[in-house]
């Protein structure tokens, strides 16, 4: 893609010209636009539509706020934004430009802001924490005898996460005068309006009842927020700010404003084409030269150029498991009117669409509330239903730990789909990144879970879901995948039984990710280089096991097993117990993750984890040989 | 004790005798406060408190408005006013009055509600999930095109959960008008009023900033909910009932709104004594009586009488973890200003009375609020304090599961307090038993799992807690236990080290958890008869494991680990792996838990699961012989 961007030194010029700092903030604003659209496509993907309507604040917030309060805190709850928060950091000198360039690299910005970056508080991007960091805050700082000011930012989607509500519960009682909340209330949240997924109804008094000083202004408009900011400063009592903004402000056919009721929001994530590209930084720059000139400013932006190599989109002959499921969810669908699927604003992620148009009254939204979406399944279920419920695995597997222990309690069944499990896609960093999903749905009585490794696993693995007796946690990789030759031949499903996809000698290789199994298939060429030729197991169940298959296949080799999840808690654990329970004498080792995912490509990620096929390798050189 | 109750004969008369239904919902409910005393009585323990403030509503809910509706679902949210739930439903003649004496008995009626009971409609004790639950509920049966109403009742301090508010989101929007919300707004919780514990400020308003149809009266006033109820099913709109209510309604001298501010409610749960028992019945006699005479009703009760075997609540020479822990926490923060502790409205049964006393500014009180307790826990931590969170296993591990990881990947060190852990005390039932909190603590990057075996060693963990760099989770047993002989002096706490507590042949059982030791211990005798003489270990490190000391101690033997926990996802699953890993050829076997843990007596809920001494050693012979 030909990209362009501003560089740092019209920022730092800027910053310096003595002017209305209103105008600044217009300016840098725009300035910051252009390059949060030349960050996100040099990532390939990132927030537009939530960084547009709140880089307003943001710059307001780095550049003025900041000159009153010695010990701001700044931060994003929400996360989402975090292009907008890193341009803002960049135009105000607190974090490096080289970064520009380095979105969503293993040596650059997380996809979601993480601690390990330089004025970035805490880590974000699990919807719904924020309020609850800041009070920690706030408090830390008055057993220091620090004076604090903390700032956080949330989403209006991610008002419906329950902690927002936990959080806010203590705020006026402990008189927590340190803590602005601004609510970027842009009325759209992933796949649609607020409004529809899950409406808000009266903010500005839900609020109040907390007992919080709350005011409500025009978010993309500087003369408004910069007054609701002086008055909650100088209330000295904990604030809330409703910023009413627009998603996407700044490019006008990205204005969230003109959709129509329903439709699905194009700029939520993900890249855009060259053209969109070029109209938006054509809108932006004029808008910045009509602003400098109204106001004779000696101050004329040339934009830099940056081609960046073409990432390429196509998925040939890869596997896209997503369309796979959406098509079975509706076959299936039609011929058992039990089944009814839950969402949690992730429709678009987790393939619904056909069935909410098919089914749409067994298709039950419930926006970002995963507990409230898992124990309004669990009643389904005890009515005669078979709820499926979805949300990606990070998400899904956590936030409603608890109530699908309790679900599980009422011996009914659900159905838990899990989307962007595993390490991969490693852009958008840990806190999508689910790598302790299996740990996390350990221990829940009469579940199974199981991993389908193609396309058509995923047909018969939700066919098996559905008509088993046990309570299912389906782990779906989102990223297209290859699978080695003749796989759908090969992959039998039979339960508790693995898959051998290429046989060998001493040592055995096993996983239930599809995509670390490519790596695996990939990594054979140089192991038989060594003289290794390792057996290869496509095991898609993950916590049953067929005692006979294990006897059969595994007895007798050196057993390596390869996880896209941390060590502890995994599948390997589990194997373990299963063959020690039998008797049997079975070497096992694992690779497998021990530190926290990294953001970054799939390539640098896998590397940086020691789980590309070319480091698999070599582990297994190293323990075959040792 | 001698107890005294009112026989069935008299709840049938009263019901079919035609009087005003206000006053017999007055007779029936002081009826019912004698049969609850009675119940809890011969319990040993449940929530006198919140079921004398909840009991006029209950029964009018049942013994009226259901006249109303075929398709009636009442249920109570909290659950921890089983007992007035079933002596409702006992006398409108849902449940057998042979019930009475068996709450928290294995074959009578579970601590907190659950399904396998007649007419109990979901399981619940894990708060905040209700109202989702309803949800679940009534678009099920508006799917199957049947008509509902569903009544659900909440706690006021329930309503700090995060999954309340989520749950009110859709309620409006979607036109759930089969929906009434109770709030037995009795304003206390468990230690102390909502007022000072969270403040839930306006609540009228709050709710109603959802669009929910909301009005308060006096609760324990049939004359005033009788109309509330009346207004509300008129609307045709989801409705709420703030009911008013007084903790302890019914016996003056338990009534909550005559305590002084911060005072604790004495109460909330647990027995009382022959004296206090005797003065209540008293009280509710006279008053059953006075009414009927002023209604010149032809109607007077007798009570029968019972007598149960003295509970002993002697801990002779047995260890108690909770007064050895609030000990150490206060001389640790002596020593260390950087400790602070957080609490989750359990500050009596976490040990913490001491703590806030001593140093109330590094005391935080989060009310029943877990996400938000474990997010404000992340930023102590950050800001260089080590937080020690507290809550029961059962909610810490699990309902701010993503909370907790979120902590981890800032990679600071929060310590995790979690008591009530394992299977026992019996009587709370499953919503309380945390038998799946290793599984969910699973996967958290940096993370010890210990459990303390005896008082001694609650201290010399706690200290090594606080100077380790590892995130930790102490795993503290609740109720009084016995340790071995000599158990102080064998067991020296080493990383990753198990204590053998006794030598033994060819097979060794090994534990983390006191009472399964003892357990064990005991078993011993029985083995040594059938030939077996096992080796004896206790682990207090559940995740962590020294290489050296699995290769010394347990090479050549046949383990038997014994878990409180479930099998899945716990104990003996890691230490398979570090076996596997090492290359050893050991034989496992598992003795813990499958199923559901049941509510019962200690011993009884022991005895099913297949862990008193006497089944272990029944395992142990046939595992070995087999």
């Amino acid at each position: 893609m030909k990209l362009s961007y501003i560089n740092n030194e019209y920022f730092q010029k800027l910053i310096s010209i003595e002017i209305d700092p209103k105008v600044k903030n217009k300016l840098i604003s725009d300035m910051c636009r252009i390059n949060i659209l030349h960050m996100i496509c040099c990532a390939g993907s990132g927030h537009i539509g939530s960084s547009f309507s709140s880089i307003d604040l943001m710059n307001w917030v780095l550049g003025e706020i900041n000159k009153n309060h010695e010990n701001l805190y700044f931060f994003s709850s929400k996360g989402h934004d975090a292009p907008a928060l890193y341009n803002s950091l960049i135009a105000y000198g607190k974090l490096d430009f080289s970064f520009l360039n380095k979105l969503r690299k293993i040596d650059g910005l997380p996809g979601h802001p993480d601690v390990n970056t330089p004025n970035i508080f805490t880590n974000t991007g699990s919807l719904g924490m924020g309020i609850s960091k800041s009070k920690g805050i706030i408090k830390a700082n008055r057993l220091k005898g620090i004076k604090s000011k903390v700032i956080v930012l949330t989403g209006d989607g991610e008002l419906q996460e329950g902690q927002i509500w936990e959080s806010l519960n203590r705020v006026s009682q402990e008189n927590l005068n340190e803590l602005i909340i601004i609510v970027d209330n842009n009325k759209f949240q992933s796949d649609r309006s607020v409004k529809i997924t899950s409406d808000l109804n009266d903010l500005e008094s839900k609020f109040k009842s907390f007992g919080i000083e709350t005011i409500s202004c025009n978010g993309n408009d500087v003369n408004e927020f910069s007054k609701a900011f002086e008055t909650l400063e100088k209330s000295n009592k904990p604030g809330i700010l409703i910023a009413d903004t627009i998603k996407g402000f700044g490019v006008s056919f990205m204005h969230g404003d003109k959709l129509e009721e329903g439709e699905f929001y194009q700029f939520h994530s993900g890249s855009i084409s060259q053209d969109v590209f070029d109209s938006s930084i054509s809108e932006l720059s004029k808008r910045i030269s009509d602003l400098t000139e109204k106001h004779n400013l000696d101050f004329k932006i040339e934009l830099s150029n940056y081609e960046t190599p073409e990432i390429s989109l196509s998925s040939n002959k890869k596997q896209s498991l997503l369309a796979s499921y959406s098509k079975s969810i509706v076959s299936l669908a039609e011929q058992n009117e039990k089944i009814v699927a839950l969402d949690g604003d992730l429709i678009l992620d987790t393939g619904l669409i056909e069935f909410e148009k098919k089914f749409p009254n067994r298709f039950i939204e419930c926006g970002i509330a995963e507990q409230d979406m898992v124990s309004q399944a669990g009643s389904f279920a005890k009515e005669g239903f078979i709820p499926i419920v979805h949300s990606f695995s990070s998400f899904l597997t956590s936030r409603p730990n608890e109530q699908i222990y309790n679900n599980s309690t009422e011996e009914t069944k659900v159905i838990y789909s899990g989307f962007l499990s595993g390490l991969l896609p490693g852009g958008p960093g840990h806190s999508h990144q689910a790598v302790r999903d299996i740990a996390s749905m350990s221990g829940i009585p009469n579940l199974e879970m199981i991993q389908p490794n193609s396309e058509k696993q995923v047909e018969e693995i939700l066919k098996y879901s559905i008509s088993s007796p046990h309570n299912i946690y389906l782990r779906f990789c989102s990223i297209p995948f290859t699978i080695p030759e003749n796989f759908d031949e090969l992959s039998k499903l039979e339960r508790g039984v693995g898959n051998t996809i290429s046989n060998g000698k001493e040592i055995c290789m096993i996983t239930y990710s599809p995509t670390m199994l490519s790596e695996i298939v990939n990594s054979k060429e140089l192991l038989l280089k060594n003289n290794i030729d390792p057996k290869i197991i496509s095991m898609p169940w993950i916590n049953t096991f067929d005692d006979n298959w294990i006897k059969e296949e595994l007895s007798n080799y050196h057993l390596i097993v390869v996880e896209d999840h941390y060590i502890e808690g995994g599948f390997a654990e589990k194997l373990s117990l299963a063959i020690l329970k039998m008797g049997l004498n079975i070497k096992v080792d694992v690779i497998g993750i021990n530190e926290i995912p990294k953001s970054g490509t799939n390539q640098e990620v896998l590397d940086h984890h020691g789980l590309s096929s070319k480091i698999i390798s070599e582990k297994v050189i190293r323990l075959t040989k040792s």
